[in-house]
């Protein structure tokens, strides 16, 4: 057995693998050899107190000689290559690299299915929690309708202060940096791009059929004010960013739609009560109805958890024999792009506070076909000078298509009694 | 393929294997053939239009001609000799049958175990929650510390009834009743019976020692008073019913305590929204931390779900050979009784308002070795009478034994200052 990369999640591997290998080698039925661990530098500081002569730089000699290869390394090269290497080789792999799975997965799971080795990822998504072997085994005599993912830590610990403080999102920022949830260069989780990849690996699971990184609809959470904060909070909502997987039926576009953008969830929903850097997955099935699965979606020995269950069962696998299990993909269901997508979605309006305006509103709403599930107003008082008083509406509207959404926003702009749209957000949940 | 009983989830698993046939043979590789359904009596109204020709009464047979058995008839008998005979028959079984799975599990495991054919039984826990093969799967390169469920709907319901409405238990069982989430007899539910049987099952998983029901410790929740809610709430919990199985190291106490119990919890625990008649369970294992596995816990359709992702697990099997997944029973835990448990508690004290009253208190539980954590005290306004105020205390202590707060409730008891001891009651999650 051979891990590759000794990095936060790597080095907790390796230290369980030796301080537990009695209770390990009784689940597996054999003792689990470690053969060794490659590293770019030998002499780097490592999170665990590991034997040195485990080290090697020989990526690739070590991989060659391995049946069960542990693949931590991130990134695409030299991953993707050892990988290979690896199934070629007819060796099972457990990897915990979304980032390569969501962009190269299809490759690997072919190249696995025909060596008829097994390729294992449940650190990938949502790092504690087991969620791809419930989706997979769990869930097979269920049809899977909608997931929904808080599966970025650092985002949402950023929404959570922002929410819990009142914070600006570049200050939640900040101080995310400074405490080690957020990299120096934010940009892979802050523009959700981390999650689109988890996204996509989780509708792939979830519908049998394979979304590639690309079809995945992806906004961060940068343009996230305080100001929306706190009129999602003042509506009895909180923003969360979400990956979501969701089977819609619309008029002339059947098919599934795999997104990540913020979203308003009311704080009654399970999702809202995920705090700091945790991570939940929300999944509602057709006979199961609503699930949530939650944990710490990140971190060295919380995501070592998900690596060593894996590799268990690899490894009971080899001991006892066994097909591989292998991802159906027989789904074969279309891609929706976010045009044809309908969610709920929240409008903030600072209007005019005169007669008339709201059933002005109501009715431009209607001409566009977007129906208004709830409509509330607060009159600003602006000391005894009513001409000049303005009013705040908040419309949450039912499932309405991104396009009608678009043309009511410019047609509401229009209007003469309104200053200005002060958020447009997509609402789950209601 | 047979199926043994067709009452509320039985129904439904027969009705989505006929009608989701396509979806079920992509997923497993082959077609499932239902061959028959016994039941005791065939006119009997059915919640699903199932084929008449699909009912028999004689189990026996069916189950004899079948190389999967879905057990869903409940109870003791005939349901244990029918899966015997159907694992002497090499049969793959799957059964919802958690009261048989309690009492008399370890037979069938071993029975199943020495003729190689897998015992799967994901629906006996939590309904339509993937708990059972997280926990044998994803969770086996971990150690399981602490399983708390909410896995009883029922007293779930009568408990947040009364919580959120103030009603009496008897009250709230009525109500419960006359909607159909409490039967005529509830003793299985609110005794904590059905609770304890589902704790042992989720004992023996997590911690690879069998653990028979009488092992566990089992009180109900007849003697929650709306008081006690009442109290709780002012003092920031809510309580439920819990099953709890949890390593301890104690003086001279080393082991697991299983054990269904009312149960505080802070109302910022994630077990504590769990609202209804859902269901959740809550982990704490070494590396991957605190999880929590949340979903509907009974229902026809739901438990389904489980019913068949066992189906579909267990038929890939037969299609594609490999051996049956079968419990490790490595742990050889000892079982620590309810006097060796060390867990927090609230007593709640109706005080004279005297000048070193608490003094007194705080004295006699330091004397019982009985740690404090937090003291309230709440003074009774009393028109003026001065001489008879009284005051309401509540008290949360550190981890204390059984037999330490006994004896410190008896001696707090005696004491002149208190006129009476208004709740005692566990606490979790502090």
């Amino acid at each position: 057995m051979a891990l590759l990369g000794c990095g936060n999640v790597g080095s907790q591997v390796a230290r369980i693998l030796l301080s537990d290998a009695d209770a390990l080698a009784a689940r597996v039925g054999a003792r689990l050899e470690l053969t060794g661990i490659a590293v770019r530098n030998i002499d780097a500081p490592r999170e665990a107190d590991l034997p040195r002569e485990l080290f090697t730089t020989d990526a690739e000699a070590l991989t060659r000689n391995a049946d069960l290869v542990i693949e931590l390394l991130g990134g695409i090269e030299p991953a993707r290559s050892l990988i290979l290497t690896a199934i070629e080789h007819g060796a099972g792999v457990i990897s915990g690299n979304k980032a390569l799975l969501a962009a190269d997965g299809p490759t690997l799971y072919e190249k696995a299915d025909a060596a008829g080795v097994q390729l294992s990822y449940e650190a990938a998504v949502a790092g504690a929690i087991p969620i791809l072997r419930p989706i997979q085994d769990s869930l097979s005599g269920d049809r899977i309708t909608k997931v929904m993912g808080i599966v970025n830590g650092t985002t949402n610990y950023i929404l959570d202060q922002m929410d819990s403080t009142g914070a600006s999102f570049d200050d939640a920022l900040a101080e995310a940096q400074r405490l080690g949830y957020a990299e120096a260069d934010p940009t892979a989780d802050v523009d959700g791009l981390d999650a689109a990849a988890k996204a996509a690996i989780l509708a792939s699971l979830s519908f049998h059929t394979r979304f590639p990184l690309e079809s995945v609809h992806c906004e961060g959470i940068r343009s996230v004010s305080a100001a929306d904060i706190s009129a999602a909070q003042d509506a009895g909502y909180v923003i969360k960013l979400l990956a979501i997987a969701e089977k819609l039926h619309n008029d002339g576009a059947e098919g599934v739609s795999v997104r990540v953008h913020p979203t308003l969830l009311p704080r009654r929903h399970p999702l809202a009560a995920v705090r700091g850097a945790f991570n939940a997955v929300f999944i509602e099935a057709e006979s199961a109805g609503e699930l949530m699965f939650y944990g710490q979606g990140a971190g060295g020995t919380p995501t070592a958890s998900a690596v060593l269950g894996d590799l268990v069962s690899a490894a009971r696998r080899i001991v006892l024999g066994g097909p591989a299990r292998t991802e159906t993909t027989t789904g074969h269901v279309p891609v929706l792009g976010i045009d044809d997508v309908t969610t709920s979605y929240y409008i903030g309006l600072d209007v005019a506070d005169q007669p008339g305006v709201l059933a002005r509103i109501a009715h431009l709403f209607a001409e566009q076909g977007v129906s208004i599930e709830t409509m509330r107003q607060t009159i600003h008082g602006n000391g005894g000078q009513l001409q000049q008083a303005t009013a705040e509406l908040r419309i949450v509207t039912h499932r309405a298509s991104e396009a009608a959404l678009a043309a009511t926003v410019r047609a509401v702009k229009d209007l003469d009694v309104i200053n200005s749209v002060t958020s447009v957000l997509r609402v789950e949940g209601v």
